[in-house]
């Protein structure tokens, strides 16, 4: 694609609680004409208004909680065509051409997985044209098609997909996630007061984070981001300010670098005794089989060992019978690079924890990431503890040189 | 197309308030279910859950009340689409495979005229494929797509134009539209408590009694079932019951037939006097440009009369300086075959406002209908007395031999 030289081409994307209503709609547009006139083309991704998704779903499950998969995803993108019109109403009355595409106008070609669509390709000229005629091209987020037209969603968050993965097909200048949130912190400013908002992140670092309850940015638009090399920012759509997450790569330092701490509440820890290799490798492929995603997996003494959300507990149960399951646990991850190579970091943790006397339940290491299971009572006082402990509040990232 | 001998194809139309809520969308799907069971193939239109348009409108005209067409089209179809994906969860849920189609998937090809697209052109094959899968075909109303794939609606009440089309296209052996009142009236029923219901009425008088304000069946959707003679009913969404429409040449009876009396509120009475040929075409031209309706168009001695909805009052006014204009007046339609050639209908008609000293300001009569101005206050009064000297509570249409 040619740009030209002073244009730059911004895909901006706003979530559901950032158009909630009409005059959250107005401010929104305001935001867009602003960076429309300075030259750039536009590009406007845009959720349901807050709450709209939820109500078309409990509409759909109040008639059954089974419902098809097609007429689930049939019913629910309504809400995005709803959003991305009065958009285009608004940017027009305040005197800005727009135009606003869903469904089969955006060319977004998805496989007929109903509810947590792949997007497959993308055939960018129904937005090209929109964009050459001068006018801000405002599109749904969350939906594509599959190749025989149905209409297909792609799962929780999936406006973010879509905005990555438009502005990897466009080849976009910048692609700008505008959230409630200001920007991406060191760990969540709700259960962390001293949280503090980092300029720059790693595309890495974001891809753990996302990967583990950090819920700013879908995990598969970070992936399609980091595979594509899509210049990202987390914004807030208050401010206007936040983080850009950069395509350096991290492992280029030879220190440590901790981006934040991610947690997820509702883990299980799942521990099979006595078990030969022919049983663990049946367990992982019948765990593997029923879509159950688990983490912290380790196999030691005889003895299968992982972590899982609770919501699986049904499902785990009928694997196999002699599961020993701890519920009420919480995951702790302080996510960063070279991690694994610097005793201090975990020594960090675990000496800090133990002054609090909460238990280590299980812990496990990687590059990027040190995860912990600990009593979900103690998840508040933990993450602070670990979080002033590395005193990310104050440093720039860097930890240990 | 070739339609398997004990097999009919047949479209069933369900207005708003026909699904108004979940219970009722449960309803419809028995009904629809049990016009399956007897082997019949079935593809059934809907419109927006009642309310939904009205909120949808609301919401743009929140923002501006001069919305762009295309965007207000975009938004609107959102009601159809979450109607078609809720009633075929329902209809699912109960054990019957249902699919449904919207948008560009409908394959109904309009015009680019925003708000009120004329249909160009059906493609039924992803009906058909529906059909041939052996499930119900749920089709949103009052939509389609123009030749560049832009969403567009075709008016108010727009859903019925879809299902007789689609009955054209498909050439469905039977369109039966479901309303919230019991089919044809001879009146109705809400001014006339005798209004009858009719078994039968001829396709050209429903022709006339759907441009004359008698809102069961959208005019359009008329004139395309009387062009392409698609055999339609309307039916009682509660009790199934109705009137058949028939295509029978009601020119062919040498006896005056009536079959009904439709209203038109909000009228006014313009007169121009004083003018000449010239001026009196460059007015009627001027009308005309500006998309304005009249009725009971009158030219006599130098004086140019017509009736027109009190809606255009502010574009009247801008034509000629010297109109004047009577507001606050009712439009009376009696509406059979045959009726210019007997004086004794016009008779009876002046007769019985003559009784009541009901004023007729102007009357004007074709072979199809005769139609009175009167003031609005007299509505009920006059109405219910024409119903009454008819004796249309009791007859079988025939009226004069």
């Amino acid at each position: 694609m040619v740009v030209c030289s002073i244009m730059a081409l911004i895909i901006q994307k706003y979530g559901g609680t950032s158009i909630g209503d009409l005059q959250k709609v107005d401010a929104v547009a305001t935001r867009i004409i602003q960076a429309k006139k300075l030259g750039n083309k536009i590009v406007v991704v845009v959720s349901a208004m807050a709450g709209e998704t939820r109500r078309l779903d409990n509409l759909a499950k109040q008639i059954t909680p089974q419902c098809n998969p097609r007429e689930l995803d049939a019913l629910l993108v309504a809400g995005e065509q709803m959003s991305v019109a009065l958009l285009a109403i608004a940017l027009i009355n305040k005197g800005c051409p727009a135009v606003s595409l869903s469904g089969s106008q955006l060319g977004i070609i998805t496989d007929s997985n109903h509810n947590a669509a792949q997007i497959l390709k993308i055939d960018p000229s129904n937005i090209l044209q929109v964009l050459d005629s001068g006018k801000i091209c405002v599109v749904a987020g969350f939906q594509g098609v599959d190749a025989n037209g149905n209409t297909t969603t792609l799962g929780f968050e999936g406006s973010d997909t879509t905005a990555v993965a438009l502005a990897a097909a466009l080849q976009a200048d910048e692609c700008q996630i505008y959230t409630d949130v200001p920007g991406i912190h060191t760990g969540d400013p709700k259960i962390i007061p001293q949280a503090r908002q980092l300029e720059n992140i790693n595309i890495q670092q974001m891809l753990e984070l996302s990967g583990l309850g950090a819920q700013i940015l879908h995990h598969t638009s970070v992936a399609i981001a980091e595979k594509h090399k899509v210049p990202l920012k987390v914004l807030s759509s208050a401010t206007g300010d936040g983080t850009v997450i950069n395509h350096d790569n991290g492992n280029n330092y030879n220190f440590s670098v901790i981006s934040g701490i991610a947690c997820n509440k509702k883990q299980m820890l799942v521990t099979a005794k006595n078990i030969n290799y022919k049983l663990s490798n049946n367990i992982i492929s019948q765990i593997s089989a029923r879509d159950i995603t688990i983490d912290m997996l380790t196999l030691e003494q005889s003895a299968l060992v992982f972590a899982v959300d609770s919501l699986f507990k049904a499902k785990i149960n009928n694997i196999y019978n002699d599961f020993l399951v701890t519920d009420g646990l919480a995951k702790i991850s302080v996510v960063g690079s070279n991690l694994r190579s610097d005793a201090k970091i975990i020594n960090t943790i675990f000496a800090t924890l133990d002054s609090l006397e909460i238990e280590i339940k299980i812990c496990s290491t990687s590059e990027m990431r040190i995860s912990i299971l600990i009593d979900t009572i103690y998840l508040e006082q933990a993450v602070n503890a670990i979080h002033g402990a590395f005193n990310l509040a104050e440093l720039e990232e860097i930890i240990t040189a």
